[in-house]
């Protein structure tokens, strides 16, 4: 876990990661994307599952996210492990993303946020649960992963294989979870997917708190999440050509 | 309702819809300008009657309003069915658009938005309200739409001619209702008038729930909210010249 | 009270306003200014009184004021009457800033805004006070001009001399007033010590809110606020600087 | 205390202060990312101690934080006395920093703010808390001063030495203290983490109101909070790249 420093020369080769063309495009896209929406700032990352090797996934060396390019993509095994760190400084929580896809085959892609708004969810008694369509995915509700529960007192950070177990393990089959005085994760089958989720996993935790305000909350029924998913990646890919438009090149 | 997908060729052809240049122009500015203005995202959409033949309307294809064009306007009858689809894919929600039309003849242009704003307004019993005179539009407050009184349960879209003429009944009269779990349609005479209440019944919306929560609100009566309602066209096409300039060309 | 229309071109001359350049860049860039901070939108207006002629004041014809140039000021006399109008539409409110500068020989300047923020204040029994020094000017709570007292039912709109006169006496020797379902008028002895408080009367609104919702608050006591307010105009002369430069050309 | 101006000519000079170019450059980026950020506005100043001469500090004139050049800056003394005003005009309340410095050797800069989301905090008797490990220096809760206590009734301003030591005393040796009825004061050991620190209190702040109002909240523990604090530098570290690089030129 030793963060070191290396010259920027040797960083700016182009990426030896060996992922298709358009899944590096479009996880550098999805950086930008999560930036641009306010998902995440400083903080926080989004990888892909290696779309020839399950075993493995790609991320972004250590960097602000809006600032990743193909350059600072990494391939690590599911261990967290990198293949070529080349003494790049890597994500101290790479350990969420490597524990998720070992026991979700269904999920090609994970991002964890920051995002302000689902903060709050995560602090206190309140489940997160879907207020309209476009967050059905949160079907009943989005777990908590109280990192205390796995490892007593810590420093909040999931920075080693056992604490991203225990985090996979609250997650569960859900496309979310969040994490108490931390953040969340979110994942899916496919980047337009799970970025569309996290987007709007951040609206719905804004709306819920207003609508809590005003009285009793209709959620959507469990069955109306359902069929309502049947048609989230659809939308999602049409929301995906607006958000690469508008995202900072 | 399959979804295909066409050559980018195709669409790149000059639209072949009827309209006059002038509305053509202002159905484009339209769906920049809710774009800009945070009614709409990836979502929503918003039409025009056709300025020659008042039994049919006028949007785009399936796409995100933001980056809508000419060449992606499709003409429909009041069916919804499209007079010259070439294989575009369309919004499965073209129904709102076709049911209001045949049974408000007064309505010339009609918007579906899924603002953040009144979705808890849709989800709690607590009636939108107009708080000023810009949103005198509202008057007695607005209809809530419940999908499950129409079709059970459902994925939440107004995908059938059927759950669209129910809609359009509990809209009745109106110039906006409120759809449980969903969004919003907002109806009028023109797109400027049309557009400018869909704005302000977003901001209404924001305003209402924080008032409430500073004590005991004075609405408009509804005798002022009709006076008010006789300069609402003037005030818009105000701001619809500055809302043209801030949108994204 | 008749809109008329002109051709852009009679209007695209130079302005024949009289008064001091400095006195009318400094209006455009208060409209501007106004604009790019929230405070206004397609609607509400900011006036300043004649440098030469303290019975006359300078405001543009009816446009949204981000759009506003030189070429669009026009000269008025304290009934509001235009002294070279050529036709260009006028404020249908023009009245709120003729009476004002009438009885208030200390006011130089006059915004009429609609903000978002200040909206609940005016239709709730909520008085709207000081939170900190940059709102000093608060003092013990803005009055509330409820325009069923002065006119009765209404289109809420200080649309003649009478109405003028009775919103002018309810502001009375304050700097600032809301206005019952409608926005609120901010006055004061320059451009930009009224666009200051015009801003930070939207920043307090939006604060109280928010620090009622915590508990009990500390308010600024009267002396405080009288004290802080000796250093306003310097505040907001250094914050001038800065709110030009920001707002769009 | 008089504030006088300079011909523009005099201050366009290239800065005469005498700290490392790295040091001027990254005070330069901290009041425009602090601006950008929306930790400051026309108001609020941030200071660095000397990199050589550690009983000085180094501060803008009296100008808007966004609009600040290494021209603009002026070396003080701990008395806040400047070594070479050339009739530059001061913000009235370099006190802060001054006493600050004179206090804390373990601090090396200092931001004073008025951030909209942290005014509530100061005038209501709920302690401002970390909701999660971003914000972990918040530690047990900040401190009010309340200026009443120090200097009875004033204009609200820290604007001589004993206000500025009493200010110092009430932060004691915490990272951040609320100022009632006015902002706050932060610092820390270097800019990138004084920074950091401010944008994320003002995060915490407005994330604490919305967890209060959904229910009972998890806060971090202390001992979570001292863990988390020792990645604090490096996270901010990395937000600083990006920050730099969306601040305005």
């Amino acid at each position: 876990m030793k963060r070191t420093m290396v010259s920027k020369q040797s960083v700016k080769r182009r990426s030896s990661v060996s992922g298709a063309p358009q899944l590096i495009e479009d996880l550098v896209a999805a950086n930008r994307i999560l930036a641009a929406q306010g998902v995440l700032d400083g903080f926080g990352h989004v990888s892909v599952r290696h779309d020839r090797h399950p075993a493995r996934y790609i991320m972004s060396r250590a960097r602000a996210p809006e600032l990743v390019t193909a350059d600072d993509l990494m391939e690590y095994d599911l261990d967290s492990n990198p293949r070529d760190a080349r003494g790049r400084s890597m994500y101290l929580e790479r350990f969420i993303h490597g524990e998720i896809y070992k026991v979700r085959p269904d999920v090609n892609a994970v991002v964890h946020h920051h995002s302000p708004s689902v903060i709050p969810f995560g602090v206190t008694p309140m489940p997160l649960r879907p207020l309209y369509h476009v967050s059905a995915f949160l079907g009943d509700g989005a777990p908590v992963f109280e990192i205390r529960n796995a490892g007593g007192m810590t420093d909040m950070l999931v920075r080693t294989p056992a604490l991203g177990r225990a985090l996979a393990q609250s997650l569960g089959g859900k496309p979310a979870a969040l994490m108490r005085g931390h953040g969340a994760v979110v994942v899916g089958p496919s980047l337009p997917v799970t970025v569309g989720r996290s987007i709007y996993m951040a609206i719905n935790a804004t709306l819920q708190a207003q609508a809590m305000a005003l009285g009793n909350v209709a959620y959507l029924d469990l069955e109306e999440a359902r069929l309502a998913g049947t048609h989230e990646a659809m939308g999602f890919e049409r929301s995906w050509e607006l958000w690469k438009r508008k995202a900072p090149k």
